[in-house]
């Protein structure tokens, strides 16, 4: 058990469960507001600009992982993406969520989606991997990503971001067919557009279902789960690991494990016990401090820090992160102290 | 086993854990915008103007009772009204959330708070409650209630509603004795406010710990829970049974159990299996339709309602609810479906 690895030997081996003196490190959003290097870039493009364009995109994947030397950078892009190239207007005004028009809402308008060819219409993803991997070089790890089944669905459905879902869980109730149907179109777009990221250099994919806790899980495992378990076969086919997030999964966590997931992504509501008890004898856990837990000294976000890594210091194949986002009115200082904690322990692991 | 019970009867019963042929049942919020007969009068004045004035608020709580023949009346209030009286600036603005001002913030903040004389400040609410027991007579429950100590503290430190909660999580996990003193505040003002519904006729109380949910285990039962359980036992002091409701508790159960409270209010997220096993056995249980698959056609309502009533069959103590507030856009014919389903069982079961 050394720890002479580099963070993407780290990171790959956390995927396959191996155990590890100390658990390679990145947060979700980590190339976001909270950084004044971002918020500089964004100041002069668009959210969507920034997204499309290789350049800027790949520019602010970086800027993180170099400042607070994580083990992976994740691309800077968005789930709804792949939305847009389906033939969905997708808007991001200032102080509001995104907005889709027009919202599928019936059989007609799942049909009327379009099938994309991931490179022509979404190559802009695979080409800031391609940077990242240049300006970053072979020892960290990039991670891709792309929306879970009904996070997407329900975006598409909702026309935006929703509290209740009334429209999305109206119609996965009232009419499962085309419910099923636009999962359906949704997996098939998403398989190719995972593979090109892989083809472009990522090392492992995230699938994020950042709504997927509003469901039951009677519902979720019913209509949910056969598309996420597709979702995620089709992306392990590409020779990558692959990590399913679900926010507020406290109540899903042995349907999310069915999937065949490699590795679980769960937020702060999840008890590490708990989740190791359930699910840590077959898959790797990421998670799952409190991005709250931020805004508080830093004495204290060192501490919560150490207790996670704690927790979690028994399970083979872990990956530390926050249990959500990390939010944009965060604390430089607080990101500092959690990589200064984790990189003290892991310096105390080498020989 | 008959159910020769009035509507107050079996409500009770219920509270008290007695095995009953059919359950009583409300829904929350049930006096609500999606009533045209509610949106009558709101038309004609504002929401705080309702609240204040006891005839309209009589009013409208009888609304759905008389509709769909509910066995409890939820007097129509808000949990802020004990937040306004202790000196706080409260605001609805339409479309938006409430808004609060100032923020309680500091230790200086939380003691500028003023307690306050229930029937002097509030007298409102126990006025609106004698009207609904004139309008109702005896042979309706009538339900009264208050924030939970987290739900509110959370209002006032962040000034409204919250996504992620990050200024109250920021003085929880940061300044735990402000934190904790403002928690004592306010469960100092909510025991009176409680004694003042029950003293004007409410038959029992629910605690609204709507945001709950946002917390992790640990932290709920290390930081909350003490004041919950003095709330519930404070309550449960004037003679009538406690429901304590918490919004996405699927890994709080065991701790809303150690509050003592009579019946603990569970939303869809709950597997009705986990519920019974994890607290049926000492605590009568209440929810837990999702209040979107009232967005559903007529049938798939029929058929959901049953289900959640041949789930929750074998529970000693259970009461018939949505597993969060009824939504605006909630069609009237599908609440007739859950009221037709309900009466439909209740007189299978008469003799």
């Amino acid at each position: 058990m050394t720890d002479a690895l580099n963070s993407r030997e780290r990171f790959l081996a956390a995927c396959r469960r191996e155990k590890l003196p100390s658990p390679p490190a990145w947060v979700m959003r980590q190339a976001g507001r909270y950084l004044p290097e971002y918020r500089e870039v964004r100041a002069k493009c668009e959210f969507l600009t920034m997204v499309r364009t290789p350049e800027l995109a790949a520019a602010v994947t970086c800027q993180p992982v170099r400042r607070f030397g994580m083990d992976v950078a994740v691309i800077f892009s968005d789930i709804l993406v792949p939305a847009a190239a389906m033939g969905v207007d997708v808007r991001f005004d200032e102080g509001r969520g995104p907005s889709l028009a027009p919202a599928v809402r019936s059989a007609g308008d799942v049909e009327g989606l379009r099938d994309f060819a991931a490179w022509e219409s979404t190559g802009f993803v695979g080409e800031a991997i391609r940077r990242v991997r240049a300006e970053l070089g072979e020892d960290k790890a990039i991670l891709g990503f792309c929306g879970a089944p009904w996070t997407l669905a329900s975006y598409l459905v909702e026309g935006g971001s929703s509290r209740d879902f009334q429209n999305a869980k109206g119609l996965l109730y009232g009419d499962p067919s085309t419910f099923d149907r636009l999962c359906e179109r949704i997996v098939d777009n998403s398989i190719p557009y995972l593979a090109m990221q892989v083809e472009a250099g990522a090392d492992a994919v995230q699938l994020f279902d950042s709504w997927g806790g509003s469901l039951d899980a009677a519902t979720w495992r019913r209509a949910i789960l056969p598309h996420t378990r597709r979702l995620v076969a089709g992306a392990r086919k590409l020779g990558v690991p692959v990590i399913l997030y679900v926010n507020g999964a406290a109540h899903l966590l042995s349907a999310m494990d069915e999937t065949g997931a490699d590795v679980l992504g769960i937020d702060w509501r999840v008890a590490p016990a708990d989740a190791i008890r359930q699910v840590g004898a077959r898959a790797a856990i990421q998670g799952n401090l409190d991005p709250c837990q931020l805004f508080a000294p830093v004495e204290v976000v060192e501490r919560e820090t150490n207790r996670v890594l704690d927790e979690f210091a028994a399970q083979p194949g872990y990956i530390f992160n926050l249990g959500s986002g990390i939010l944009p009115g965060t604390p430089i200082a607080s990101m500092e102290a959690v990589f200064r904690t984790i990189r003290t322990r892991r310096e105390a692991c080498v020989p």
